[in-house]
């Protein structure tokens, strides 16, 4: 039985690993929960699973929604989130708050000797070498929760990390994978939110659509899995079946297929090195006839480029392009840029960027701070 | 530095090995050799090895060919293989003779502690009781040479078995997949011979294309890895680069992929648990494409049912089905017998043989050469 925090809860990939919660009964407890402003479903969570203690930033709102007896600890917002992270009774801490906010709650939970599972992708794009190398000193494996990261993890188990040759990250290629670079810059949020084989957040979605999303997960790659930029690969998969791959030494690969089900990296990670069953269907290899790969195309995408340099280059980098990207994608998603703006406003603020090595969380948080405000005075500059 | 004897020699799975044995030095001391007729090749291989123990059938030739300073010790026939097989500086024994005659030599290796290697699947087809039974006394593991289960025994590294759902055979479906039944009645040796993906023995490539050879597979796999055979599939897959699957109880899928060249399931028998490299290129999954599947069709190639007929029933019947397919395929190639002739004989012995439960050896040779006998008698009156 293990107690479980999840900080994001009232997101997509919150309420689905309370899914898994609620199937797991005998396995999962809930102990804390965290979310934002959406009380009325933390309010719901908090009657089905009880847990003891939750943080929100709507703290008053919670405690007059929920009856004496129905009511956790009740902690308010982000110094709320760590305490929930480091919370005694919590051995796994789900870290699936969206954004840059995922990397304190992740050193939080570190330093407390928690288990971290993490779907916050950004943790390890910003703040890579601060969490791993935390990670390392705690004796501790970052489990991670992306489809991806989880096929490799998998693809992992019982091999010897010398044997690797190459990781090969899938990448859907997302809605627009066959547009022209004049229909991409014409495109509107409501179809960029329409991906063709995942159910995720708003973010993430414009990511996947601009291929940032893969972006973030080489560099997420490189840290995980401590592997050189150069030897992370990505193919364009459009059935999103195979998860990813391991190259190893010897010719062979491992490859990890499944249904495209969030909740399945998220059991697994929770359920490591057990698992659980049975949650999904497998996929129907007869039923989808074929499975098909391309290259990817950075011309149309060039998020992807941005994202391996910024990688290579390490330091504040890697945060730079995190924070223009957050910062575009909403201005994307709130109609003040077009599509192919994200990749041109992050490409802006990189450039623009001296970068500081071996960054302390300070120099993360000046270089991320830094780099949202260039980003919005050059969306100010594009819209007026 | 382990000490290889390779049963087969001349062989093409042989012929593979040695080519590993000759990428990797400092791994692997070729000690013992045993080969049938083919005395010049075999000369050659003793000259290049120098290995300590040859046995052949052409033991007199052998030993005229060779200088006295490049002969080692020279056996005659089965009692010589026998003898290679449990050679004292013998560590690994590679199983690659081609039948039923695989059977004693891994009795007598597994019998001298020996790690057994086994790309002879008839020996778990007509022996897979015995053994197993044997192997599981003496701690051993066998080792599948074969590209299908050796994916699965990738696939199975780290994980626990009691989580597996379902294993997935893949099968290339071989040169006759999508022909009609009428077109398959009149195909050629020749024809059959042309494998679209892999270079292996003549025995071995009809079998292929007639599926006996993924029939034959389902029940290997079922005393390799000890499941029931309502747990094992088979999937057509034409590429054969995915070369099996095994379905988990959370509904994840993991796979081996690889180029389709014999020399990665032998090296990987003969590295395991290291893998070492390079040895072949990763398959390159944006050149292939893409990766089919289909389902089998039983009504076209009856020999996957009969062979899941004879599995479920056990005994005596496996090794009835693989020598009556034996006697068949040599008939085909011999222009004796029409390709669908080959399951109609094995059928038609099948129904006739009164199976005997839990055989001891003895039982599974006389079931061996009943079959045979009825076979040929089958046959004959075919032809005449």
């Amino acid at each position: 039985m293990k107690g479980l925090a999840i900080l994001g809860s009232t997101g997509s990939v919150g309420r689905q690993a309370l899914e898994v919660a609620r199937a797991f009964p005998d396995r999962l407890r809930v102990v804390g929960l965290a979310a934002g402003r959406n009380v009325a479903l933390l309010a719901e969570q908090v009657r089905e699973f009880r847990p003891a203690v939750v943080a929100t930033v709507g703290a008053r709102e919670l405690e007059a929604v929920l009856a004496p007896a129905e009511r956790p600890v009740i902690l308010e917002g982000e110094e709320g989130l760590l305490r929930v992270a480091a919370w005694p009774e919590v051995d796994i801490v789900l870290v699936a708050v969206t954004g840059v906010a995922g990397l304190l709650p992740t050193l939080a939970a570190l330093k407390a000797g928690k288990e971290v599972a993490l779907a916050n992708k950004e943790t390890l794009v910003a703040g890579g070498e601060l969490v791993t190398a935390l990670a390392g000193r705690a004796g501790r494996l970052l489990r991670p929760v992306d489809s991806e990261h989880s096929a490799i993890w998998q693809c992992l188990q019982g091999s010897r990390w010398e044997e690797v040759r190459e990781l090969v990250l899938t990448a859907s290629g997302g809605p627009f994978r066959t547009y022209s670079r004049t229909t991409l810059a014409g495109v509107t949020p409501e179809e960029a939110l329409r991906h063709p084989n995942w159910r995720m957040g708003p973010k993430i979605t414009v990511d996947s659509a601009t291929l940032m999303n893969k972006g973030l997960e080489i560099i997420e790659a490189h840290w995980l899995f401590g592997i050189d930029y150069d030897r992370i690969r990505v193919v364009i998969h459009p059935q999103s079946i195979v998860h990813s791959l391991v190259v190893f030494r010897d010719g062979a690969v491992l490859a990890q297929l499944g249904v495209p089900d969030m909740r399945l990296p998220i059991q697994y990670a929770l359920s490591y090195p057990e698992r659980w069953g049975p949650l999904c269907e497998a996929p129907d290899l007869v039923a989808l006839g074929a499975l098909t790969f391309e290259a990817p195309d950075e011309e149309r995408f060039p998020a992807l480029r941005l994202a391996r340099d910024a990688g290579k280059t390490g330091g504040t980098l890697p945060a730079v392009l995190n924070a223009a990207n957050e910062v575009a994608v909403a201005a994307f998603l709130g109609r003040r840029l077009p599509f192919t703006g994200i990749a041109e406003v992050v490409a802006r603020v990189m450039d623009r960027h001296h970068t500081v090595s071996h960054p302390t969380l300070e120099d993360i948080m000046a270089a991320d701070g830094w780099a949202r405000r260039l980003a919005e005075t050059l969306i100010a500059k594009v819209t007026s």
